[in-house]
């Protein structure tokens, strides 16, 4: 799908499968749509279903940090202070472990104050909160992680009913969460039924609309200043949820077109699920390849230390069109 | 050849190219061995190799330093401090760029203090002093990154001779130096020639022997604590000088076994290629596969950042056995 060029010559190549999937099924595909993948972190809107069928009232932008990878810079990290404090409940109850905030200006001030990183600064941080708002509106136990715990049980039968599959099996995330596997087009199809969710209903339906919107209105706390999913969301020409996982996935969202979209690099480069989701974007229409959000990640110049262009991020022959 | 684990499924691969050669041509292969790579940082001896051959007189430490991508502690950066004030240069003199020290102590010394990342601090900041030496020995003019100068003509030609082949091409490095490309097979082949190079020898061959043996005396000043290049140097039950490349590359030279190992990820993943080179080494019988260097890299729980083991690095079925 992407290469890496320097010089005259292609340096790194990566494969990967990737569906779109509209309301006829699947309208385009590449690689092995049947590949088994770990959503990781796409499937956050997923993870975050059962909270808001529930009933549980929240905001939108608490919706958001639910759906959100986000770099622990202080909008994100207050955000989810002031959820758990509302909560009666502190950083300790979190089960996602601490991460050094991606934000540089706040991580050097904490490596200054020689603050160790905490658990509100993992990029999980908002989702684990989620979760906590779920297990207390169920009365449950705090270990909330737990594969047999009703969250996560929840959480198992929407990925499953949404996916339209049965999980082959789930790994633990980096933040300790089960993550629930499916294949490609399972992922792209849960990620339709969200892009073709009512307003304004009740139920599932109501709660996908709910979650795709707020991350619609909130790109800025579903990841963060600079990062793909923020940037690509800004720049779409058609209002889209936009999501990246870990080890090289990436989702797409698009309520008006009725699409949804998944994406997998087979050896789980970032680089690559990022120039891969954009030229998808743009060869569904949605994305100019001129807008700086897509020149970024494709076509992109690769500049070395000494700031010299010296190769580039770009589709493969062939890949999307 | 090597893939990511997580539960029970597999999450990622990686493919690859590599090649064992020794004193009668290769001796094994997987991938493709006529594939074109850049060596990036894993031909630093053999850019080094006009530097020494010109009779440039250098201790030990700094033909290992000229061969390192060292990461930037206090010992490599002092090291390459007072070799330049011995050339009557300094700091500004070379063309490597800044980098962050990726030492945490010192990064984080420095970030307290305000400071901001040097061009001492750069991996390449030792192969850049040897560059200025070779250029005050010619007595050529400052800019010694152009693939004009006469030091990278000096490099090119040792380049296309030791490898056997034509370079097809070169980029630019992250240090701004030109790479040269060569084939799998042909990097493999330069690493055979330093693997049987005698000592004591004059010219081309004391050279190499000078060089190879200088990695094999300091794998700390090669690359630094907990680095791959330094834990396996050590590691290995016969001398070995083994180096990385960014973007997937792995070398080593064994002189007692007059052998010389090329390998490059395709998709240019360094948790592959580290796995990947540890993974032949134990193959050759060079390394313990139970070794705590080994098992960093081969067979090696993914940790989250709970602590908790979520998966593997490790070779697939059929490499390199």
């Amino acid at each position: 799908m992407i290469r890496a060029t320097r010089g005259d010559l292609v340096e790194s190549t990566h494969r990967g499968h990737a569906v779109v999937m509209d309301a006829g099924g699947i309208a385009m595909a590449w690689g092995d749509p049947d590949a088994v993948i770990y959503p990781r972190s796409s499937c956050k809107m997923l993870q975050a279903l059962p909270l808001i069928e529930a009933g549980v009232d929240l905001p939108s932008e608490r919706m958001a940090l639910a759906c959100a990878s986000h770099q622990g810079a202080a909008l994100h990290v207050e955000g989810v202070r002031h959820w758990l404090a509302d909560m009666g409940l502190g950083e300790d109850d979190l089960m996602c472990g601490p991460e050094p905030s991606r934000d540089t200006d706040l991580r050097h001030a904490m490596i200054r104050a020689h603050e160790a990183p905490g658990q509100v600064h993992n990029n999980c941080s908002g989702k684990h909160a989620g979760f906590l708002a779920l297990t207390r509106h169920l009365g449950a136990g705090p270990a909330y992680v737990d594969p047999d715990h009703p969250v996560q049980k929840a959480v198992r039968a929407a990925f499953e009913e949404v996916t339209g599959e049965d999980s082959p099996g789930f790994g633990f995330d980096g933040c300790s969460a089960p993550n629930f596997a499916t294949t490609t087009t399972g992922l792209a199809r849960a990620m339709q039924r969200f892009a073709s969710a009512g307003q304004g209903g009740g139920g599932r339906d109501g709660a996908m609309a709910a979650l795709r919107d707020a991350m619609i209105a909130h790109p800025m706390l579903v990841a963060g200043e600079g990062r793909a999913c923020t940037e690509l969301m800004a720049a779409c020409t058609t209002p889209a949820a936009i999501k990246t996982g870990a080890e090289g996935v990436f989702v797409a969202i698009l309520p008006e077109r009725g699409m949804g979209v998944a994406l997998k690099i087979a050896d789980g480069a970032t680089r690559a699920s990022e120039a891969a989701i954009a030229a998808i974007l743009v060869h569904l229409g949605a994305l100019d390849p001129e807008h700086p959000a897509a020149r970024r990640r494709l076509g992109v110049p690769i500049v070395n230390r000494a700031g010299l262009e010296v190769g580039r991020i770009e589709a493969m022959a062939g890949f999307p069109a």
